[in-house]
């Protein structure tokens, strides 16, 4: 059952790649550094690789100097772990150290870039948080007077967007495995059952077939379809005429898939069925419209045509899809206002959902990569269908 | 095998509770709101749980104002779940929106607070992060000249450190299913398999034994003993005379057990049961002083004058344990820096750490809450020798 995966990890000239790259687009930016602070992003230019990050208590640095390698600014904890990357440059703290937290270890790093009035990139756009004390940040800007800072988001966020051969080979094995999660459904799922068995039963599944974790599982079921997309699962069983869905972000690798599939239990109505018929041929004409030379608004036009024969909201969540990669969104966003041009390597999500009925939502979602003749699935479509168990 | 768990969610009147504890002391500190936006915090005040926030691009807040029931600040996707919690006032808006993520919606919320000068707590103190963009926060800031920010995060800390009767069974309940979970690992686990394997075998198991999901596990093994312990799992199959150890978060109703446990592949050398019993030891030495009238200095030192019989650095993790509840790691510390005192319902790791032998480090780890006489044990107590698989 257990499929063979690529090669864990990357090799190290994956890293200096992305570095390059990095460092030739900050050249040109007049950038002198980047400092790092966000589980993708540190992992991205380091290759390190923790599930630690779940604990809030410490923060994690890397700074991206003009030339060479990242230097890392780490609690001692990560020292190891972190001595297995291609970062030779560590420094550590013990931490936590709730009166220094690395704070005095990074102004010395960055003192000499402050004493000649360098720019420093920092992510502070769109889709990015800060994964450190305000407070701590606060305490570091006024450490480093001279300092100018920058916002490197599209920077760092177009350099990730594209994937690299190695990343699409973990994202394909992903999607294959989350394929064939779904693909046992309907033999492990039945009238009667409570909607948390349905997930558990889902999640051992997915293991079983080789993901590594499946960090993300939500879903609804309901008399005829459901009426939220984020939920966890309630103990409620399973009924005659529900729709049932499952949205999954399993990983292998620290790489996710992120896609879902509908189920009628018995029986499915006119409606569901409509509803269901609209998403896949929306689906269908994103596929058609992935391809170089398109932008994500095309992208989101294109499925919204179709969605509009139902509903020209589109259940308002915002977008039709999203990149995909070391976390289950990513840039660009299949959405009216992004134009972000649509390139080869680009690994995607394609999401089209509606409102209909009662109040009730219904989402479809296929995983795609770009390519120079157009997209390539990365799931195993979705029956035309809606399927009933 | 599947052990009933206690009820879902909790009471309308738990979250009034908080809240009004909460404004008690934000009336003491001359706050007039508080602005949150981890998930933690506005799960803790709102009962809103979903798994949504591991997608980065949409920032969420809840507003506690000085009476009242909060006020969520969300994305309109999640407005049909916030509506089944307690929260009445939910104001939406239609993200991602990279122009305007929200920051009208609050700057219109909290004008009238800017207008008159008011305070407005936000946690950014140690242990906390802004979930949001740095650029949104500097935005937002800019838009309500007047509004006065103070740290609100010991406020939040300390309420969040105390748990009700309704969360304790929640993590007695998680922590049971952990120890039943590693009571499987003899009969599942043996010499020649990968170490991946180990790790998805367990997974598989806490699913099976009741646990909702498995978002931490780390671990390691090797000869004699391991180096680190915050790696994921390599495929380096399990050989006589390793040290495997296991490190998990498991969770249900989105509440953290996290200890872990030692076993001996085949033998064990004298080396590797020698620092075992020092641990062992030590951990008893902290539950005999986890009681209230001690403080989280005491409860390390208790610990570390055992460790210190073989090693006075305590392996260097910073912290021999934490607070635990809706995360893996909580306020306060058990370190040499945290003097909070401990307090009846406090639910506390007991981590003695130490480093031995040629660069090992050996983990040890319990779960606990305090109890008017005491620490009373949420995880079943490990065994005093190393055990032999």
């Amino acid at each position: 059952m257990r499929r063979e995966g690529p090669a864990r990890g990357f090799e190290a000239a994956e890293f200096k790649v992305r570095t390059e790259k990095a460092q030739k687009l900050m050249a040109a930016q007049g950038l002198e550094g980047l400092l790092l602070w966000s589980e993708p992003d540190v992992r991205y230019f380091s290759g390190f690789h923790t599930l630690f990050w779940q604990s809030p208590t410490r923060p994690w640095f890397l700074f991206v100097p003009a030339s060479g390698k990242p230097v890392a600014v780490i609690p001692e904890i990560g020292a190891a772990l972190m001595r297995q990357t291609w970062i030779e440059d560590i420094r550590t703290w013990s931490a936590p150290a709730p009166q220094d937290d690395g704070i005095s270890v990074l102004t010395e790093l960055l003192a000499p870039l402050a004493q000649r009035g360098a720019r420093l990139g920092v992510l502070k756009g769109h889709e990015t948080s800060l994964r450190m004390p305000l407070g701590d940040w606060e305490r570091l800007v006024q450490a480093l007077p001279g300092l100018q800072l920058a916002d490197a988001t599209s920077l760092v966020q177009g350099l990730r967007m594209v994937k690299s051969v190695a990343e699409i080979e973990k994202l394909a094995h992903i999607c294959a495995i989350g394929s064939a999660t779904f693909d046992q459904v309907p033999s492990q799922v039945s009238q009667g059952m409570p909607l948390e068995e349905v997930f558990r039963a889902f999640r051992r599944e997915a293991l079983a077939q080789g993901a590594d974790d499946v960090p993300y599982l939500v879903g609804g079921a309901g008399p005829g379809g459901y009426i939220d997309v984020i939920s966890p699962p309630s103990r409620r069983p399973l009924k005659q005429g529900d729709v049932l869905m499952l949205d999954t972000g399993a990983t292998w690798d620290g790489y996710f898939c992120d896609f879902d599939r509908n189920f009628a239990i018995g029986a499915a109505d006119d409606a569901a069925r409509r509803a269901y018929d609209v998403l896949w041929r929306a689906t269908e004409a994103g596929i058609a419209a992935a391809q170089p030379g398109n932008n994500c608004r095309d992208l989101f036009q294109a499925m919204q045509r179709v969605i509009a024969e139902l509903d020209d909201q589109g259940g308002d969540i915002g977008r039709l899809g999203h990149g995909l990669g070391m976390q289950l969104t990513e840039q660009p966003s299949h959405a009216d206002f992004d134009t972000t041009p649509l390139q080869e390597g680009m690994v995607l999500t394609l999401e089209p959902s509606l409102g209909y009925g009662d109040n009730l939502i219904m989402v479809h979602e296929e995983n795609i990569v770009i390519r120079a003749q157009g997209a390539e699935l990365l799931t195993r479509r979705a029956v035309p269908e809606l399927p009933v168990i």
